[in-house]
């Protein structure tokens, strides 16, 4: 017997878990991504980001959807995995002065950031799929492509960052 | 003039910024692992861990080989992403006490520490190329496809676990 009452004893309560760690993921991007715009050199990354933090804004209305549908409350976990990753990139792109090279380090932080997310919303995807809630898939599916799409526009933007940040100091 | 000394300040120094983080988090990752086969119920799960084990040795052996051809030191570098991504996934792990869905919570977290390797191979092997090391762009290709196969793996044993997760308590 347990000590003390467990809260995640089934998928759903898993998937609403989940849900909760991603919405508070999200929150927490919307405050990191303007401090990334504003260190970011590049017009193009910079417009990459600032894109990025209108689609953040249009995914969270779709996890308060989701919640609304459950009835049940969107906050109350801290997700301590982005926490992580965003105080990594912080600590990254504080280390170089080269504006090529802070470029890089901002598109590899915010690529880790991408991934955190694709792996996220690829799991409540399958609790959904699982769940039998074909609408929750759409919403969920929505974002998850949405992600896949941004890592992959950071790479491309990559391409022309790197050959100048070879080339600093 | 900055006010200390900035450490990455072009390409290679980045690259090898970004291998001391990936190499850190190999290594947190290889401390990990055992607590979550130990943890695990599904005897097909357990033994995809127990071999990402392994192949997770390898891939630190790779890292070594690039770090020993740069003439650089591998360690110093904690990787708080990897940090906060484990400690979410302990978090997480520990609030179930049905079997399926303990998997169903390991499989989650071990699919986040992949892709946050992915994202992470995925930056240092675009580095490599820019860096014109082709040597070292097939290491760490070899790396990333074992990323991205083990999580592919995680998501086929995620099929028979999230039904017994659905039908739990």
């Amino acid at each position: 017997m347990a000590l003390f009452s467990m809260d995640v004893e089934n998928l759903q309560q898993l998937f609403v878990e989940q849900l909760r760690d991603l919405y508070d993921g999200e929150q927490q991007i919307t405050e990191a991504l303007p401090k990334l715009i504003d260190k970011a050199n590049s017009s193009q990354l910079k417009a990459a980001l600032q894109e990025h933090l209108q689609v953040t804004r249009q995914q969270i209305s779709r996890l308060d959807q989701i919640f609304k549908q459950l009835g049940e409350r969107a906050s109350g976990e801290t997700c301590k995995g982005m926490k992580g990753v965003i105080a990594e990139g912080d600590s990254l792109v504080s280390k170089s002065n080269d504006p090529a090279v802070t470029d890089a380090s901002i598109i590899t932080s915010a690529q880790r950031v991408e991934h955190y997310e694709i792996a996220g919303y690829g799991t409540v995807k399958t609790f959904a799929r699982q769940l039998g809630q074909n609408a929750w898939v759409q919403l969920l599916s929505q974002t998850l492509e949405e992600e896949k799409e941004a890592d992959h526009k950071l790479s491309q933007i990559a391409g022309t960052i790197n050959v100048r940040a070879r080339e600093a100091a």
